[in-house]
């Protein structure tokens, strides 16, 4: 397998690559479900998963457009692999939203040197993970819902309540003492997120673990950021997969599907009806993946504003990311529950387990809901409001 | 169990009694597929299996409306049982089309003697079963496709290719020697249909088992009526489908799913935008539902003009059945999807496996694709043409 | 023209013959707008306006159903001079809902017997009208906006703000001293409807005018059924411009658009396209259908029930009537917004006056939210509860 | 007035300047139709007219990209304005497709210098104006129709049969002898965009008012891109008009609508059914910018290539564009009809006139059936089929 160099043209091959991999197991892995370990180790080698990190701390200097770019490639075959892939990142970048910088280069550079893997057990909705201070020593107990990645992860993003005003935010590796992950995640999409329940059974902590955040008064945007770049993440998968499904039904429209038998015509790909689906999908898929574009954008310009961050560019930034997202969001139902009707009723056999793109979309649509990203929408084009700050808008 | 015995109330208490029971077991039976044996043996002792057989003839002189509303009824809870149920008819009823009335009269007095469950091994698109004549012997060979309930039935009605104009039917028990039911029926959705393939080796028939059909010049239009059975049947099967999911998100969204975190209201049967998506999905759900007794009505109207039936009447009761179809296949979508937005991200969790009510949808909407249907009103509607009389129309 | 006797056919031939007449004037009518003079006289001298008056009373013992169904027949020619018609009866029962024995019997027979059309100031969103009783006699001051049909009516139903719990509802003589009836309604759609302003200076009432309605403790719910009358003659008047906007669209495609250059077709009407969008407007129409019709018989039944009528009873006919509002709003929309696709660009022709349809229905959708009514059923399907009793649900 | 001088700023300046004179007259000139000479006259001394001449020819120097934001900006208040403004540019740019290099010269200069207007009678679909050369002189005579543009201007393009392969395309300054210019154009929508009937009796042409392209062959396919101009034009323009509803529906909904009685809510803003409206209208409009300004884009692109244009780079501008048209299509139909849900029963009056922009926007999408775009972007989705080349594709 090529290993990442260069130039963002490498990484995308790379990415392509392992892709065409990916999609060969792809139907097995969804009806087993678990562990991607194979698939993950692959992506380890690969250096992909050091993209972000500055190449002055080991890694390849890449930013946030390339990152979704190769989440939506891998999406096309995969939308599991994609989610993990791309909230690697996300965990990853949080030691800068909320550590330290010293904190930040410990960990940026140790991720680059040995390729490690990030999960997290972050679910903001899910408050029964406490840490606690006694005698100057950090301890974690309780559990987390949903944490995607966790399974086979070498470091995790932690968010537990405390004390203290905002919740406290940690990275520890993976192994630590104490930590059980169960193998719970069931869904009937996306089905190898391992978005499962993590178990802490009394985890030390040490003072370094803890990112500085929680110390801080308020005093900047720049972490509220964690928010937009996770529904930036999600639109990129669900752009990917429904990608995927597109290609996948034009491959059998094309070399499967018959004629209706009173169509009159010789072969499917002459069908009206079955041209006209495909023309307007195609305008749906074009249309969100401009607003996909422009969410990357968006976010890659609020992200390099950092700490001079204010209300209105986050708030500016929200609606364009959660405008891509009901665009996105709605083009991948369309495309993932219309696929069949231009493919016939043989395509609902087990061996092609079309299904499992309406299966991740559906899975995936529903992290928070759309009803209320239209909602944030609508208060922006006709109030001016910026969306209340909160972990999803 | 109540057995059936006088009037409609009873048969639809006894179809809601049986529904009640299949609902316990619906979730393990999508996953496993394969045949609901337990389940059509109740449908046997409920003695409904005769439903449609006269008095006289020792059934329960009930008509296609009733067989209707119990095929409903069971799809709530249960698509595959729903289909094998209304499809038992669609086979049974064909002695009635195709037959003599001396055969007639047999096989639904036998049938409502034994409570004989019937399947088919009859897809017209299927051209791989021949049938011939050898010194006045009848030889069956080869195979068909998309049996829905050959497997555990008594009977099975047969189409085949022969050296006459018309493809060939008959009646055989389903245990003769030579045939083969495969069980690899293996889509997506609607698992327990048994819709596989049945090989016949060098089957042998009966004369009495030729129904007379073929030797008739086309003298009437009545056995053409067999596709508006079955289109119907599968019409109130996806309703019934639709408005099981639709209860079973009610439900949730009751008893399981929180308020969003920047909703505002108390608990989320008062979102307003649940309300909305519950008020949207209601309106179609009754539309769909008025159609599908129009076609119920039109259906029963057309059945009782036997001989008599013309073009014009056959023509327009399609399109009263085309019509409910189209309503009823979006509407049916809609519910099966949208059901996820009412309900919450959690409810994707396998334990409820709540995607079986999608994919029995997506499956069953692609019998036949739905925008030959369209087609077909459209050209009424606009040019008065009646449709083609095929298989499917 | 023919003068209607006995039965309902009659009544239904009538209408049809008077729309075929209307039909010939709508587009000159449509520019014009103000008040349809020759034809309110044709409706009165038709004899239909005693369609709903009890035969004993000299009227035609008809129903709802009947008044509803000629409604939409005349609406298929001219939404306008539906609505006058519908609201008529609206106007003439009030005096049943709201006023005593004596007071309904007197205003049915002077109706009957003097073919008097009934016009209204009731608007309860305006409370610009307050009624006084100075030394026992009332006086009436202000003004109604949207008061359909005032002008050139006979007798005017009235609300109006006073000192009591309710609103005071009385019936005068439209020519009554002190009333102005201005012609300013000038909306851009139902543009022959007169909902303008009636101004009133100081109208002296009789006692008798004044229905008993107001000293009455709100004893029955009988009343409040006006809404439900006023919403099932609203869904009727859109079903039929519906209906005329779709024939208009068939007989523009059939006889007058040219098939597109590059659609290899012969004619217009075997256009792929052209065909799909009939299919889907005819099934839109049969569903707006057979719900208006469930609307039509729930009326009829509440109507029936008079005094014993329940709020259970209320609630589910409201919610049978808005169902049929939303689906028939929606395809109203639908249909007079597409016919131009089958028509072509030539079809905007001023000539046509086609966009008459859009129009008409455009404002007649927005009487009052059609979200609320939504919302209603809503919350009817999702929390079993019936809609709020307000002037309009 | 500010003229134009220097930069696109400037330009972009003026034409908002220009717009919001003409946003005072539109509901009055749209009531009216006919000519808009003041407006026109305005236009004219602007300078804005020879935006697309090079500036070694007199002109500013710009692109197809700017001459199509300024049409979109003008839409926002006057969708005929914009159309005879983006129409301007594509009847002049013809002389560089289809003249010699001389011709385009010559033109462009004098209209630089003269700031002419240029209107057309070019309707391909129209093949009721010929062309013949009677000993050397050219003579022209018929008629044509659908003229945009032609009343009132200085110079017409001319598409006429003759006995060549090709029609023969022309340049006259309009006041020619023999040229009569109808005031027919009747259409509800697009009311002054002239778009009548131009009459020719036996009219002479010199010369060099024949364009030289009838005498090549057919050596490139640059000609070929009038379609592409026209099509993106009439993009921007529908983006336009939709843009404008949608700031007017905010205006009316902030400053004039009430809250529904039965929302609970303080003011029509907070409604959030309203909200949700705007939310969905934003998402909509976003989306068709973005496809529009790729079309734009793509545009621009291959009118760089000139005379090395190739099949390919054509279709897939065309797509492009395509996709767009169907995207702006769908969303003006959308806004132009919702906007009336966010505003209320009394934006339907008279004195506003906000039917106007549906009626716009439904004219406009009249233009060329959307159907067959959604076709043309199937075959290239399905089969990677480019468009034919038609005058409309």
């Amino acid at each position: 397998m090529k290993i990442a160099k260069e130039n963002k043209a490498d990484y995308l091959e790379i990415a392509s690559s392992l892709a065409k991999g990916f999609a060969k197991t792809a139907i097995e892995r969804d009806k087993r479900g678990g562990t991607a370990k194979f698939e993950r180790d692959l992506l380890r080698e690969s250096g992909l998963l050091s993209l972000m990190i500055p190449k002055s701390l080991g890694g390849k200097g890449e930013d946030w457009k390339t990152v979704l770019q190769l989440t939506r490639e891998l999406a096309k075959v995969d939308g599991s692999i994609a989610h993990l892939f791309g909230y690697h990142f996300l965990s990853m970048t949080s030691v800068h939203l909320f550590g330290s910088p010293f904190q930040k280069e410990k960990l940026y550079k140790e991720t680059a040197e040995k390729n490690l893997f990030w999960g997290n057990a972050f679910n903001p909705r899910d408050e029964n993970l406490l840490l606690k201070k006694e005698n100057s020593q950090w301890i974690l107990s309780g559990k987390k819902s949903f944490c995607s990645g966790a399974m086979d992860s070498s470091r995790l993003l932690i968010s537990a309540k405390s004390g203290f005003d905002l919740p406290v935010i940690a990275v520890i590796p993976t192994n630590r003492k104490g930590i059980i992950i169960q193998d719970d995640w069931d869904s009937f999409g996306q089905r190898q997120t391992d978005s499962g329940t993590v178990i802490f059974n009394e985890v030390l902590l040490k003072n370094e673990e803890v990112l500085d955040h929680y110390e801080q008064d308020l005093q900047g945007l720049f972490p509220t950021l964690r928010t937009h770049i996770a529904q930036t993440i999600l639109v990129h998968v669900m752009l990917g997969v429904a990608e995927g499904a597109f290609e996948e039904a034009k491959n059998y429209t094309k070399n499967v599907t018959r004629p209706w038998l009173t169509s009159n015509v010789e072969d499917a790909t002459s069908d009206p009806y079955t041209i006209r689906h495909y023309g307007e999908l195609f305008v749906q898929l074009k249309a969100s993946e401009a607003l996909a574009q422009n969410a990357a954008d968006a976010l890659q310009y609020v992200w390099g504003k950092e700490w001079t961050l204010t209300e209105q560019e986050r708030g500016e930034c929200g609606i364009t990311i959660a405008t891509a997202k009901v665009s996105v969001a709605k083009t991948a139902l369309e495309v993932t529950n219309r696929m069949f009707d231009v493919m016939g009723a043989r395509a609902t056999s087990a061996r092609y387990q079309y299904d499992r793109f309406w299966r991740n979309i559906r899975t995936h649509t529903l992290h928070d809901p759309i009803e209320y990203k239209i909602r944030d929408i609508g208060n922006w084009a006709l109030n001016s409001k910026v969306p209340e700050i909160t972990p999803y808008s």
